[in-house]
């Protein structure tokens, strides 16, 4: 039987919340946190929330050895009702599952991770940040906990869920990039960890991006791990192109992880009636379209940043401007209107927002 | 500048020492580990031995989240003159920094690594086992433990070293496995991290892994991820192939880890006269040398296991079945000749063993 109340233990002092205006990302956590344990045969148990802390681990913990973790990335968002809203949060518990799958971690309840996220949330509410483009990052995360150096999967984890107040991606206003072609360096590769969240394929990453950063680049742009010739993503987003009227993504194949923003993405613009394809996307396909002036938006999606237009595209030397660097219509469009769903301000016609409770907030 | 001395702290109890003859592999560790900091901008600092006890770090340490940490594994044996010695460690160090460089994390003074191993195994000799085959599995780690949730490289980092004694791996002799080779999932391609020893490789093999363990395999045959038709590694090992006198592994191309056992393989065969080759080896090319009756043995290589002997090769639905399920005798040979290097019984032209200290052992 899932385990399905959660004790919580307050914090005695809080902390002192950020300014609104002097946000970063994922550096202050707020007072509290959930955890829930697994161990075989008793499942996930001992569901709780506790005053945010270290937590005390053994150094032969497999999560230090074998990798063996999956997390996944959502925000609460404060209406102008002062209520806090989540946006398809029930999205990141199935992927959350879909990843633990792939990783062979246990599943978790769904349904009971959604209450705890909701209650960690309504506790939390002070810290979510009320100015404009700010809110309230949700990390949840399984660790695999078991003091065992060979390589299987662990008979313990730690599910734990930790927030931390964020502010506007865009300080002033969204803004195009500059994004390198990765040649060398791969993500992942069909049949590995790609469409799960999980630690490795960030690991995996990181030299790529470091060694792009040095020469001015926001992000380098994934190729397929098998021909180096198919578009996969860009930096840790899910990645669309305007071509001659037709907004394109690469279908999800196995290496490319489902995000929650691509697939919103993929609704809105059937519902505005724009055409988009999901298929395969060559890096060619996209040198050519804008050689023959057909490539008319790129940008990336992902809840960090919603939408993040793509201003140059720097491919074996080759630099390909995309709309004068400027930021397109389409993804203007898209931007308002997620963001506008996801902070109240618009109406929400897929039913996408779940409130985190009704008692209105004392402003 | 590199710090050069080792705080030591030591235990007041000591724990049990397991009996030889029920000693399992990673389960339990010895009285004191090794641990040295990094931050920048100090660099490595703060190298201490103390009791061997869990960590307390914060729950958006980056390790918990994107994965960036590297591992090694080697181990110290028992002389017949109550030496400890280590078997070509400035390999592992080397490999240590080359994973480091592959994921970021600034490198570490080779030497003084080494030096770590060597005083802690020192101060733990007690905790080596004497019986045949037995040993002291010597884990050194990284991991990342900056409390910051974006992805990027980590600024702070603990080297840390456990030490476990292990069982005779071959409880009643060497003994040829079961493997299956795997069409579908993959360990790692080119461009990723397989050159690397980093958790994430190890966390994308267990779902293959527990897959075929159901069905009564020992391991999985890695193929590449590209074409899916070249063999990579068995498990967690290299592998080799003899095929009509000459024996063949794949060579080194950027997804294979490069294996110390591997290497000294390698050598002992050049010095038998045996002809080895390191080149691409295809499953199609496998399967037929043992359907023309030319598949002579198959074995993996490494830390743990020495040599592995492969009885029996399943691949789609086909049983090739190598040597009756024997052990080969190049296997034997090599086995017997590493373990007599390895526990100081044989002759060492290679100079492949390092002491850790002079002084003899009161027996
Ligand atoms: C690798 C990767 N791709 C794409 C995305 C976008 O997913 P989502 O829209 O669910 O945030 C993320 C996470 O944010 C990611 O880590
Ligand atoms: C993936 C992998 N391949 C091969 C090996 C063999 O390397 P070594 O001979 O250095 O132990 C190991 C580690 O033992 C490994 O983890």
């Amino acid at each position: 039987m899932e385990e399905r109340t959660i004790q919580v233990d307050l914090c005695s002092t809080k902390k002192e919340k950020p300014k609104s205006d002097q946000l970063q990302f994922g550096k202050v956590f707020t007072d509290h946190m959930f955890i829930m344990d697994y161990s075989d045969p008793l499942g996930w148990h001992d569901a709780r929330i506790v005053p945010y802390q270290p937590i005390t681990i053994d150094p032969s913990a497999m999560i230090f050895h074998y990798g063996q973790s999956v997390f996944e990335g959502l925000k609460a968002y404060l209406s102008p009702e002062g209520e806090a809203q989540l946006f398809r949060p029930e999205k990141n518990m199935q992927r959350l599952n879909r990843s633990n799958d792939r990783l062979c971690i246990p599943p978790i309840d769904e349904e009971f991770a959604l209450q705890a996220i909701k209650e960690l949330v309504a506790l939390e509410r002070d810290w979510i940040p009320a100015s404009e483009g700010t809110s309230l990052y949700i990390r949840p995360f399984v660790i695999s906990t078991e003091p065992y150096i060979g390589v299987a999967p662990s008979r313990h984890y730690k599910f734990i869920i930790i927030l931390s107040p964020v502010g506007a991606y865009y300080a002033e206003g969204i803004n195009p990039v500059k994004i390198a072609v990765e040649n060398h360096y791969v993500r992942t590769v069909k049949g590995g960890t790609g469409e799960a969240k999980t630690g490795g394929n960030y690991a995996a990453s990181l030299k790529a991006q470091e060694m792009v950063a040095n020469t001015g680049y926001a992000q380098v742009l994934w190729l397929d791990g098998v021909e180096k010739k198919y578009i996969e993503e860009v930096g840790s987003m899910n990645v669309f192109f305007k071509i001659n009227g037709e907004v394109v993504t690469p279908a999800l194949n196995g290496s490319i992880l489902e995000g929650v923003t691509r697939n919103s993405v993929i609704q809105l613009l059937k519902h505005w009636n724009i055409p988009v394809a999901e298929r395969r996307v060559s890096m060619e396909e996209i040198y050519q379209a804008g050689k023959d002036g057909l490539l008319e938006e790129a940008f990336g999606t992902g809840t960090a940043a919603v939408i993040s237009p793509i201003g140059q595209l720097t491919w074996n030397d080759e630099h390909l401007y995309v709309n004068d660097g400027n930021t397109g219509t389409v993804a203007k469009r898209l931007y308002d209107t997620l963001t506008g769903i996801q902070y109240g301000k618009e109406k929400d016609p897929f039913g996408w927002i779940e409130q985190v409770e009704e008692v209105s907030r004392v402003k």
